[in-house]
């Protein structure tokens, strides 16, 4: 990974899986010239082509460093992003409001404790994280009310922001984008879209499904938005 | 890893390195009757005889499962306990007042996060940690502050306290007592000390250092509650 901004930018560690948010929200950061560290997490995921996007992402978008991170949470089970629990299908994006089986028990709250680690080793104070409170799922850790939560914790749990010499902050830029905004966002920063990757459950040949959450949530946006999806785009 | 008692125990997790303060967490976890769902976060510390430790006081504790977690901290440096960073040896539990480069960037987070993602998995309500904030090293994710802090996190960043199902308790029973309180009580319940690790930098020939902070704060422990430690008794 290379890095042609100087050595005295200011770093900050990015959560990146390789989806249509952590890509918008990594190409935010680096809009505002901050130094990147992109953090990923394999976490036993099924969809594991998204480690992958991730990898392309961090290097097409320029971060200083990027680190995968594995930890298996497929020992504690309970989801169906790590379990044989089907993907739920065809739901409606308007009547999102239930938390579905694909929430992972957790999640953010490990990957941002990670990131944190992270950002104090590094000297590091902002970390990014692309959660969306509007077009979602409804998973409690993509609220404002929790990620202010985490961030006070963070500031009380660790050695510099103890001491004062860092004043950790949460940036979530896209809480309250719709999805179409977000596509909109992520265009005119200039993301290759064919690098990301956003579904759950992609057929055996490599396809999104085009059925579960996160394949209509993102096809929603790109309608919404008026664009083309190159991932769903016919071969011609 | 067996468990004598109904299967409808109510269930806890609880984090278990083997080391003393934890492992009287689990048998006061185990004295209220609960059933002990112990977790032990293999994250590349160089004292890896706390693995077995932990190993073997889970089985002797009648935990009703246990799980090693790996996640290689060591890939983000800056502690004594995951690099190459000299311990200190031989600092005065009086003046433990500034914090040591045996802290872990944001480890309890990390370790909470993850028992937090086991508790909701379980249905469990309940988690506990062996924090201690007056005999320690300053560690500021030993703190009752911290605690309280990553507790409403907790409830506000899962599925669980989200719909009201669960209200995460994050229990310290040992976060007021000295380490001579912790050594009285463990004997009180038959804790077998001689299963149980400290030592952060272990000699060759496994003998513990009995210099640094965790050896020392130990030895203090034992002297003051007037028994003896069997790790440093010398062999007659």
């Amino acid at each position: 990974m290379s890095d042609t901004s100087p050595a005295v930018t200011r770093p900050a560690v990015t959560l990146l899986s390789g989806g249509l948010d952590s890509t918008t929200t990594l190409a935010i950061a680096r809009s505002l010239g901050l130094s990147c560290y992109a953090l990923t997490i394999d976490y036993g995921q099924r969809h594991r082509v998204e480690l992958a996007a991730a990898r392309a992402v961090a290097e097409r978008l320029g971060a200083r460093d990027h680190v995968v991170v594995a930890i298996d949470l497929r020992r504690f089970g309970g989801s169906a992003l790590t379990t044989e629990l089907a993907v739920p299908k065809g739901r409606d994006p308007g009547t999102m409001t239930d938390i579905p089986v694909t929430y992972v028990p957790a999640r953010n709250t490990i990957f941002l404790s990670l990131a944190l680690a992270w950002a104090e080793t590094l000297g590091a104070e902002d970390i990014y994280i692309g959660v969306n409170a509007l077009d979602s799922s409804g998973y409690p850790d993509c609220r404002p009310e929790y990620i202010a939560a985490f961030e006070r914790m963070a500031n009380l749990g660790t050695k510099a922001g103890v001491e004062g010499t860092s004043r950790f902050r949460i940036h979530t830029p896209l809480i309250a984008l719709t999805k179409a905004d977000i596509v909109r966002r992520a265009a005119e920063l200039g993301v290759d879209f064919s690098l990301t990757w956003s579904c759950y459950d992609p057929h055996p040949d490599g396809r999104p499904c085009c059925a579960c959450d996160s394949c209509v949530l993102r096809a929603k946006g790109f309608r919404e938005a008026g664009l083309a999806d190159p991932l769903t785009r016919r071969p011609t």
